[in-house]
């Protein structure tokens, strides 16, 4: 276990590292008069929930504009800590009628605490696969083949933080980008783990698999148990299907190995996001346990 | 891995075991001129979403008023399965317009199928605790403090079935009921998961423990890892805390032991689904590597 240290009053607010906001319609921004460009990256411009919010303003990765309080919230700890970490990054605290907070957020329960910002920078697959330097873990990445539920997106990205992943990979089209919902969801993920849009997974497959990166999809209906995965200290990629029909065809394919959680009860499949943090541990749980040894079968197989 | 068996052609629709469905205002009902009995037991009349509707009818454990299906919805085979179920079963499927199907859909996402049925049974504390014969597994209970979010509750009990758990404990007053919301996300597992719903947690939880259940609790700040857990074939309760808020006071104290998920990111903690997918997994692959052996630990301890 590794207790959160105490207040972090590091970079809060950032917009001294050339990130940019957005120009928003109307806004007066000098910008505005520019040819459009084609919307790109992760978005994740709108924040929502205290955790999300506290995060953001932590991690200091994005420039943040303002942050938007509902006016008759109750006093909280973490809200008095978003303030303060707010006023320490400059960022405006605007203090809100309840009505037009709600009109603003766009999830179902934004704990009366939004923020606006630059959008989550996108990180580059080769950075990704690289092994960091001397000493540092390497790669361990989560793909999201198709998953379109925001609160299993975000959840999957918080998990694969906490399990020590040090990337993630998302497909530009078949995936939900950062929506309020999975920001939210997330819980400050995203203003931490380095994550890198594809073109399409099969093809990032490819090449993680030429940078000798493992790839291991799960799949309900492979016939090896994830518990008796052969995964130790190499660069390793999970790879998750949609909800529902599970690993795309191409993408299943392509994989070095698929695993499936092998299923006690009646029903033949978990939750996406489930299954995602099992096998998350599951890789942290054999690095821990076996530092610097090589893959291999570790106890007796499943029944 | 134990693959789920090709189509199950029992019991659908049931209704012929007692189970009797509340009278519906206006509907001629015999029994609508009753005095009102106070609403009791777990909810779950609305059952929406392909997955959970089809494990409604699968189970045959409640008596099913109707399917009504989305009268625009694409054909795809386990729509044709329930259609198959409902036949057998002798409940009317109706196909409704997408207009009136959406106005009493009562989830985000339905997928263009929903059912009404009699609410899902409620389980006795008595029942859950006791070894249910011999050869057959010790009571592995899962216990929601507080878990309010309708996904994270559905994710939940979905889980839990898929490890092996032989039932939950809802307390009363605190927790999200078996809304439409929870149905969908818990994909069928109500329908087979015994659920007791208890006054409360604290009191619960000594009566387990005089029956010999061990009480686990899951807590962010507990310095004993969950990977570490002593725990074996021995009869167990896992315990889960609210989102953000975690354990209540005195269902913490009232654990034989606390422990914590040993997370690698600046993060403290993990989604209450997740969390609670690895602790329900922990008991699950321990159980598995070590037939008839007690209490004990395992491996080298984590850093």
């Amino acid at each position: 276990m590794s207790p959160r240290p105490a207040p972090r009053p590091r970079r809060a607010g950032g917009g001294r590292r050339g990130a940019s906001l957005p120009p928003r319609r109307g806004s007066g921004d000098p910008r505005a008069g520019r040819p459009p460009v084609a919307p790109r990256g992760l978005g994740g411009e709108q924040v929502e929930g205290r955790q999300a919010v506290r995060e953001l303003l932590l991690a200091g990765r994005r420039r943040v504009r303002d942050v938007w309080m509902a006016a008759d919230i109750d006093p909280a700890p973490i809200l008095t800590e978003i303030e303060e970490l707010a006023y320490r990054g400059r960022v405006p605290v605007r203090s809100v009628a309840r009505g037009q907070f709600e009109r603003e957020a766009r999830t179902e329960a934004p704990q009366g605490v939004l923020a606006h910002s630059a959008p989550v920078p996108e990180a580059e697959l080769d950075d990704l696969m690289a092994v960091a330097g001397p000493g540092l873990p390497p790669p361990f990445l989560l793909a999201l083949d198709g998953v379109t539920d925001p609160h299993n997106v975000g959840t999957l990205l918080r998990t694969a933080l906490g399990a020590g992943a040090t990337g993630a990979l998302l497909p530009r089209h078949r995936a939900a980008h950062l929506t309020p919902s999975v920001t939210k969801a997330a819980a400050g993920a995203v203003e931490h783990l380095p994550i890198a849009v594809v073109p399409g997974l099969p093809g990032a497959i490819l090449r993680l698999r030429e940078n000798g990166v493992w790839v291991v999809g799960l799949d309900a209906g492979a016939p090896a148990s994830l518990f008796d995965l052969a995964v130790a200290d190499g660069p390793v990629c999970l790879v998750v299907g949609a909800e529902g029909a599970g690993l795309a065809r191409l993408t299943r394919q392509r994989c070095d190995v698929l695993v499936s959680i092998p299923q006690a009860g009646p029903l033949d499949s978990l939750n996406v996001a489930a299954a995602g943090a099992l096998a998350c541990f599951e890789v942290a749980r054999r690095r821990r346990r076996r530092p610097g040894v090589g893959p291999g079968p570790e106890g007796p197989a499943d029944p």
